[in-house]
């Protein structure tokens, strides 16, 4: 933490001390006051050229320098982050290199056990011992499951609809679930109220300034494996707007302390159903952000936000990026998936392959360049929703054990 | 490929040259004469030791000098292995150390890719373009994804009765897949049956003699990691025997190139619905494994295994290396299952909390020593068949998105 010399608010800009709050700016208000914490990124530059070139750890403890932890040994003792990068450039010829960032492989299988683990070192910190969430599903099973292994005791509040395998894994986790019957809008606030009356440490998205610390961390992790020189246009899908602000920022540190020439720009991707951020985006011009809530609806459940919490920094940040946001259908959405689990071997769930889709999109439309390098993040394991996707594919060929069965099987397919 | 210098049959010893069989022995059958790849250990571990010293790359192209690997380009692109490996020393003061090798991260979310990655790179080095399996879930699911990221049409023999995710994880692979209503070992031999009508390349456990090579990585990995003083004990959950016959070749190989002083004590867990091997085990004197098939019946679909495939080597490979094996109950299964998840934030499927509920048995039994060092491998994630779990944790709490039914429902549960 000595590298950390404030935590400003992104709204007024107003600059508190590094142990004076911990979630947002009171004058600002839970959602427009999120924020951001500001480094001596002259000494946490030095310090962070220096680790990343000595050391050998491929996880996010080789990040140190620009995360806001008092104590590593706070950090859960599992392993999150040093997920595979992929070069699948021959995807098309239409660009020149395609990256893909699988997150699916984390110990709660998806992008968000980057966030959780600082979460968790700052409520170890403080010698906390019950956290709490409100989430579409990653968040809270991330929660969970990391919070499990350090000891801390969890109450989850996760909209009732949400896929059957991640309120599985919350309960086998051991976490306190509240299935609230409304949506994950609904859910969030009523966490929010929960912490004013029962005083648990919230980790619910934006809430907490360290949650986009630790989301940084794949901008970070994408650049060091290319040897610092990152895509020129990244692509993330977007729900409540705190991974698309953390890969910003981690870029934007990269550059300042001169670990890469320029940040890539940064393209969010939401569901047409769920885009809030996108139409924010679309009318910002520098000043105010301009927020417009309605209800969600889309097939990927993990960005079914229709009150993102972290839309200040998405906007603000995206746009001092250069970067952009679009939107994609579920149709897209599904069809990428397919494409990326049939092409390439990787199942992700809907929300991860809406960055996928978003990507197609632009590839389709002719906005990327022939010379451009992609990075697509991947932010979520498909086995956590099978069912959205198992809804597009044809089902199993049902046959007795005999090979007479196959061969007729075999047989009315045309074989 | 130029240190292997045969393949020899397990059962009456015959050596065939490296490209003369692509399955078992012609003389004992596909059962009984399982093959088994000969190195010359000499040449193999001069190699093996001067790359794993120098070289940074962490996953099981780390260890090709001892892989029967013609042309590495023919590994699929995906990155298998270079999983954690954590210490629990914490979990009991009742042996010395506690390592848990967890293999849930790998690309389809288990321990059988290790294994596939081999079976493809020597179907892509012989130009094959369609490969078959029969699996209880994991090994198909394997070859699907990883097939599918080297372009390579699968066709696959799954039990109707198989976990959900398994199967939509294969149909959304793309591969072709046959529900067979019937067992797993109908499955699978139908699909021998089928191979030799239709010359498929066949991936079903045990028949190819690279699947073992493959699962040994686990062995070279664990003693890498431990820089190659490996534990004592080695805990691993027993369906078809393969795993566990390439984890004892892989320790037994290191011990012979000199880089770990003797192999640990490997201890074989299966479930007592589904205990052929053990039973065969408990029989073995030496000489012929007798072969007793049985139907089987487990919680842990994995390795619900009635007429295990790699029988002969699991009998002979733990008989030598002086290990042992054990059986627990549904129960134990699906409360280490819970332990784990709760204790340690890893969600193993049954078959993977299989091999720690072997662990706690034998320390509750009172075998394991005070200065023990154990090691448990993780085999497949929790996220493959989260109902098999889920039975055993009550449901969340349902509440209307209000402070005033939360504090209803606080209340009514004594919080």
């Amino acid at each position: 933490m000595k590298n950390v010399t404030g935590l400003r608010c992104v709204s007024c800009g107003k600059v508190y001390q590094p142990d004076e709050l911990d979630y947002t700016c009171p004058d600002c208000g839970t959602r427009k006051g999120t924020l951001e914490v500001v480094y001596d990124l002259h000494s946490a530059g030095d310090e962070f050229r220096k680790k990343v070139k000595s050391g050998k750890v491929k996880n996010i403890r080789r990040y140190t320098p620009l995360l806001p932890i008092t104590n590593p040994d706070h950090l859960p003792p599992l392993e999150v982050g040093g997920t595979p990068l992929y070069g699948f450039h021959e995807l098309t010829d239409r660009v020149n290199r395609i990256w893909i960032k699988d997150d699916s492989g984390n110990p709660t299988a998806s992008y968000k056990d980057r966030a959780t683990v600082l979460a968790i070192a700052a409520a170890k910190q403080k010698g906390i011992d019950t956290m709490t969430c409100a989430s579409t599903g990653n968040a809270a099973s991330s929660l969970a499951g990391l919070a499990a292994a350090s000891g801390i005791e969890t109450i989850i509040f996760v909209p009732k609809s949400a896929p059957e395998a991640k309120i599985a894994q919350l309960l086998i986790y051991g976490a306190n679930v509240f299935a609230v019957n409304g949506s994950y809008d609904q859910a969030y606030d009523l966490c929010l109220e929960a912490v004013d009356n029962y005083n648990w440490y919230n980790r619910s998205a934006a809430i907490h300034p360290y949650l986009v610390e630790g989301k940084k961390t794949g901008a970070l992790e994408m650049a060091d494996q290319l040897n610092w020189e990152p895509p020129d246009k990244v692509f993330v899908s977007v729900g409540d707007g705190s991974i698309i602000s953390g890969l910003c920022k981690g870029f934007k540190e990269l550059a300042t302390i001169g670990l890469i020439e320029e940040p890539p720009s940064v393209i969010g991707v939401q569901a047409k159903g769920a885009d809030p951020i996108a139409r924010a985006f679309e009318k910002y011009t520098g000043s105010d952000v301009q927020i417009d809530d309605q209800p969600a609806h889309t097939v990927a459940d993990s960005i079914s936000v229709g009150k993102p919490r972290d839309i200040v920094k998405a906007v603000k940040y995206v746009f001092e990026n250069g970067g952009r946001y679009i939107t994609v259908s579920d149709d897209e959405i599904t069809s990428g998936l397919i494409e990326l689990a049939q092409n390439r071997g990787i199942f992700a769930e809907p929300a991860a392959a809406t960055a996928y889709a978003g990507f197609k999109k632009l590839l389709k439309s002719g906005t990327l360049k022939q010379d451009d390098d992609v990075g697509i993040f991947i932010t979520g394991s498909g086995l956590k929703d099978v069912n959205a996707a198992r809804k597009s594919v044809k089902g199993p060929m049902e046959i007795d054990p005999n090979i007479q069965d196959l061969e007729r099987v075999l047989e009315e397919a045309n074989w």
